[in-house]
C-alpha cells in the first residue's frame, strides 16, 4: 500500500538523523539550554526579522496549542476558533481541560474572517448577561488550516485590527506552516507573521522532522515565565538537543521551504488531474492537501492500492477523500496514482 | 416598575422566613447533618418513591450542574447539551472550567431528542479518529428547557434507551421543575423523573425558596463520595438547615406544585392576551416563561410600566421578548399588562 | 446538648430575618445589582475607607478562597499557605482542583512570617532548577487563623513588604474577621487591613449571618472581570438582594463588631476558667476559639453535655478539643460550662 | 568540562540510531498503530509476563505522570507521594494542574513505607471531617527514587497490602527502572513488579533513548480509554514508530539492562572512590546516582573539570553533591574523576 492518507507517514529528513549521529555522544545539558537548541533559535529569530521574539521547542501539536492558549488566557476566557479548528475537533477536549471554552464559529472554508471575530465579540459585549458568558480572549486560527485553506497578508491584517479592538490575542497554529507559504497563492512571509500575531508555531513533525514545533512569541506578557508553563504541561524534553538539531538541519539552506515546495507541487499535479476528471472539490486549497469528492466506486477502487483519509460523507454515493502529499512523497508513487485516477 | 423579566425578583414564600425566625436560636450541627435536612431529605424520598435515592441541597443552579457533571466524568468525555442549554450558554464556562468540553446540538425548541443522542454518538464511535475526539458521557437536558419547553414521558423514556446504548448518564437541570409540573401538557411525576434519568434537581431559588436545589441521585457511581465533590467545588452550606427548612416548608401540603400553578395559569392568561392580539411566539410554551415576538414600539411601550427580558433580535423591527411569571406574581399585575396588552 | 463546637451552630442575627421579612415582596433585579447590595457596598467601602475597592458578596469561605485564588494566579502559579491553613487542610482541594499548587509551610501557630515567606521565595528563585517548579504568587493568611490566633499590624506590615519584594498578592481569609478584631491583643482596623492587602474577606457566615462572605479588593488586575470569576465557579448568588441585606444589618450601627466582642469576652471567661484549673492551652489566642489540652476524663465528662470540637490527641491521655464561643453564645450556658469547668 | 550531574547528557544508545535511518523512508501509520510498536509491546509484555498488560509509549516522565494520575482519580482525591517525590518537587505542578492534590509524606530516604500510607489513610478516614479533605486514592512511589534508593520486593508487596485495604492504586515511576534493578540490593523483576502494582513506566529517556517512557497499565479500570488521556494530554506521539523502535532496540538482547549494570558499576566505583576518602553520603543507594556530603573545597576543585548537581546546603562548610553515571558514561573519565578525588 501507498500512503496518501497523511503527512506523517515516513521518518525524518535524513541530514537530521545523520546530525543526531554525528553528535550523538557529545554532553551537553539539557531542556533545551544546550548550544544547538540556542544556534536555531538564533536561526529563526533572524528567519523572523523578530530580535526580541522567544523561540521554544516543543514535541507536536496539541501540547503546544494547550500550553499557549492556557498561559495566554484568564480563567473566564475562552479561544474563538473555526468550527473546524484542529483544537476543536481533534485534540479530546484539551483546551477545555485546561479549564477553557473553545468559542467556535462555522466557517465555509476553515478560515476565520475578521467580520466573524468582530459578531463574536460584539454579541459577548453587548449582552445583559455578558458576565455570565465565556469572553473572548484569544483568536486561534492555523495556516494552512485543517481543509488546507490559508490565510492571505490581508485576512490577517484585518484579524489583527480586531483582535487590537477587542484586546485579544491572535494565535496562529502552523503544523504545515512551510506547505502553506509553498502554495501558489502565498502572499506572506515570516517576519509579516512575526508582527501580526502573538504567537505562531513553525511545525516540524508534519515536514520532515522526527517530531518537534517551533512556537515563536512576540507578546511581552505570554512570554513571561513561559518555560515554566511548558514543564507543568509535560512538554519540557529533557534532551533538548534533539529538538534543535532538528530545526537546525530543517533550516539549513532553506532545506524547510523546498521540502514543503516539493509537497505542493506533486499535490498539484495530483489536483490536476482529478480536476481533469471531473472530480469537485470540496474545498479549493492549494497546499499539500486535497479534498476531493470521489464517487464511491473510485474511492474503493483507489484504495486497492492507496491510504487515503475518509473526511465524511458528501452524498448517498460520493465521501471527502482527503489526500496528502508530503516532503517525502516519491514522484513515482504520484505519477503511478495520476495514472490510476486517469484510468478510473 | 413591574418585574415580568425573571422569576427570582422577590424573596421567599413566606413560611419559609417564618421557620427560620422560630427556630433561629435553635442549635444544630452544620453542613446539611442537621434533622431539618434529615427531614427534608425523607420527604423528597417520599415524593419520589425514592428510598435508595441520596438528596443533596446545594445554593444554585450552576453550582450544582458544575459539581454534579464533573463527578460523573472521566476526564476524556463531555457533556451533549442542546446548544440553547444554560451550561452551554449562560454559566461562563463553569463545565469547561472542570475540564469538560460541552458538546452542543441543535434543537428547534431547546429539547434533545433521542436520535440527535443517537447521532452524536454513532458518529463518535465510528470515526477512525475517535480517540481524538471527545466522548460523549452524559446527557444535559433541562425541563422546563431555556424556552420553556417540556419533555414528555415518551420523550424521556426514549433518551434513557439511548443513553443505555452508549452508557451515558442522564442528567436533568430541574431549575423550574415545578414549573414544568403545572404545564396543562405535562405527563411526568418524580417518581418517572426518579427512574428515568441518572440525577436530576428540584429547583427552589426560581421557585418560592431564598436561595437552594436539592438534588436527587438514583445512580450509585455518581452517588459515592459525592459530599467531597460538594464541599470540593464550594457547594457545601455551613448552616446547612437554612436550606433543609426551605425545603420542608415548600413541600409542605403540596405548596411547591401550588406556587407553580399560579405562575403557569398567569402566565396562560398573558399568553392568551398575546395570541388574541396576534403576536407570534417564538417557541410555543406552557411553563411560566413566555417568547414573544413583538413589533419594537409594543415593546417600548410596555417597557415603560414593566421590566421585561431582551432575547434577541427577530428581524428588523421586531425583537424576542421574554416575559416571566413565578411564584410570587400578583394577579392584579397580571390583569394590568393584560389589559396594556390589549391596548397595544 | 449544648454546643461550643462551632461557630455557626445557631440561625442568624435576629435584624436580618426581620428585615428580610419586611422586603420580602419587593422586587428587585438579580446577581448583586439592586440597590440593597449597592448600599451595603458603599457601606463596606465607607468602613474601609476603600473608595476604589471592589466589594463583591459570595455565600461561602471555599467558595470564596478558590475564586480569588484561581482568578489572581497564573497556571504555573502556587498560594503560600500556613500548613494548618483552611485552604490547605479543610477545602477537599478546592484550590488544587482549579489547577494550583498549595505551597505549605509549618508555622508554630497557624501564622505566617515575613520571613518564611523569604525563605520560600528566596528557596525557589535561587534553585537551578526553578523552572520546574512551582512559582509562588499569592500569599494566603487567615485572620484569626484556624487556630484562633490573630495578625499583628507589623507583622501584617512585614507580609506586605516581602510580597511586593516577590512581587506576589497578599490575600486574608476573615472568616472570623470579627472575632479577631475584638481580640484583646488586635491593632488592626478595617481601612489598615485593605491597605496591607490585595484582597481580604469579611466573614458573615460565622458572625451572624445566614450565609455570606464580603470580599473587598484593592488590587486593580484582581478587580478586572471578577463577576466573571464569580459566575463560572458558581458563586453569583441569583437573589442577590439577599446578601446585601445581611450585610446593612450585620453593620448597622457597628453590630457587627459588638455580637464578636460579646463571643470573645465569653471565650475570656472559659479560657480564664480553664485556666485558674490548670489546663494548658494549645495555643495562646484572645478570639473566641479556645484550644485547650486536657486529660480524657475531664474531656468525657464535658462531653456528656457539651458539644466539642476534637482537634487531635495531644498525648496518650490528653487531647486538644477545641471550645468555640459565637455572637449567639448564651451567657447563662457559658456560666454554666465554667461551673462545670471548675468542678471537673 | 565532563557531565557527571545527569543521566541525558548524551544522546541516545547507537543501535537506535541506526535503526531508525534503516527504516526511516518506510512508511507506516501514525499515533503508536504502526507494526514497530506492536512489536515494542509485545516484547514488553512478554519482559512483564503480562500478556492481558496494556502498552503505550509516551514522550517523557512527567507527561507519563500527570496522564496516569489524572486518569486514575476522581476530582476529590489525591495521591500519596514521598515529600521528595517528582510530582511533589520537579514538575511544576502538573498534577495539581490536573486538579488534584499532592499528599505528601517525609520520609528519610525518598522510599515510602505500607506504614507510612497506613497511618495517611487511616487519618483521614477517621477524622470527622474526612469530607472536607482530600481523599487518598492512589500512592505514587518512584524507584529508583529522586535519591537513588530502590524499593524491596517486601517493601512493595507490604504497599499493596494497605493499597488494597484502602481501595487505592499503586503506580511507580521508573524512569530510571534499570538502573534500579542493575543495583547489587535489588530482589524485584519486572513480572513481579507487574503483579504489584497497578502501573508502572519503564524510562527510556534516562537510560538510552531519544526520549520515550513504556507505560505498563496491569488495572482494568485504568486501561479503559487510556488512549483517549493521551491524546488530551498532548502525550500521543505522531510518528509513533519513532518511539517503537527505539523500545524496541532498547530491550533487544537484554541491552536495556547491561546499560544500566554499566552505569550502576561505574557508580560503585565512584562511590567506593569517595567513602575511600572518608565522605559520607546522604543517602545510602546502590544505583547511579551518587548524594555525597563534600565539603566546599572538595566540590570548588572537582567543579573545575566536572559537571556535578547541586543538591542543597549539608552544613555551613559542606553541600550535598549529585554525582550521576549513565548507560554512556565514559570508564575512563571515571578513571579520571576517582583519580581526582583521590587526590583531593
Amino acid at each position: 500500500m501507498k500512503f496518501f492518507n497523511c503527512d506523517y507517514n515516513e521518518g525524518a529528513y535524513p541530514p537530521i538523523l545523520k546530525k543526531m549521529m554525528d553528535t550523538n555522544l557529545c554532553q551537553s545539558i539539557g531542556y533545551g539550554e544546550d548550544e544547538y537548541c540556542e544556534e536555531a533559535r538564533n536561526m529563526i529569530r533572524g528567519l523572523c526579522d523578530a530580535k526580541d521574539g522567544d523561540v521554544h521547542f516543543l514535541v507536536g501539536g496539541t501540547q503546544t496549542n494547550l500550553t499557549v492558549i492556557s498561559a495566554a488566557l484568564r480563567p473566564h476566557q475562552g479561544v474563538i476558533s473555526p468550527e473546524t479548528g484542529h483544537i476543536n475537533v481533534h485534540e479530546t477536549g484539551a483546551i477545555e481541560a485546561t479549564g477553557h471554552k473553545v468559542l467556535t464559529v462555522k466557517t465555509p472554508d476553515g478560515l476565520l474572517t475578521a467580520d466573524m471575530v468582530e459578531k463574536v465579540c460584539h454579541d459577548h459585549f453587548t449582552d445583559e448577561a455578558f458576565e455570565h458568558m465565556v469572553m473572548p480572549g484569544m483568536v486561534y486560527i492555523s495556516s494552512p488550516s485543517e481543509l488546507g485553506t490559508v490565510y492571505s497578508r490581508q485576512a490577517l491584517t484585518d484579524l489583527r485590527a480586531v483582535c487590537d479592538k477587542y484586546d485579544l490575542m491572535l494565535y496562529m497554529d502552523g503544523a504545515r506552516l512551510g506547505y502553506g507559504m509553498a502554495a501558489r497563492e502565498n502572499d506572506i512571509d515570516l517576519p509579516f507573521l512575526y508582527n501580526v500575531c502573538d504567537a505562531f508555531y513553525i511545525g516540524g513533525t508534519k515536514q520532515g522532522a522526527i517530531m518537534g514545533e517551533a512556537l515563536v512569541i512576540r507578546n511581552a506578557a505570554l512570554k513571561k515565565d513561559f518555560r515554566y508553563m511548558i514543564k507543568q504541561k509535560g512538554g519540557m524534553f529533557a534532551k533538548g538537543r534533539m529538538l534543535g538539531i532538528q530545526f537546525l538541519e530543517l533550516f539549513r539552506d532553506g532545506a524547510y521551504f523546498k521540502l514543503a515546495e516539493h509537497a505542493d507541487r506533486l499535490a498539484d499535479d495530483i489536483r490536476g488531474a482529478l480536476a481533469a476528471k471531473g472530480y469537485p472539490f470540496a474545498v479549493q486549497s492549494g497546499t499539500n492537501q486535497i479534498f476531493v469528492i470521489l464517487p464511491d466506486e473510485a474511492t474503493a477502487k483507489l484504495k486497492e492500492k492507496y491510504v487515503l483519509s475518509d473526511s465524511g460523507r458528501y452524498d448517498d454515493t460520493h465521501s471527502v477523500q482527503r489526500i496528502c502529499t508530503s516532503w517525502a512523497t516519491n514522484p513515482a508513487d504520484v505519477k503511478e496514482l495520476i495514472a490510476d485516477i486517469e484510468s478510473l
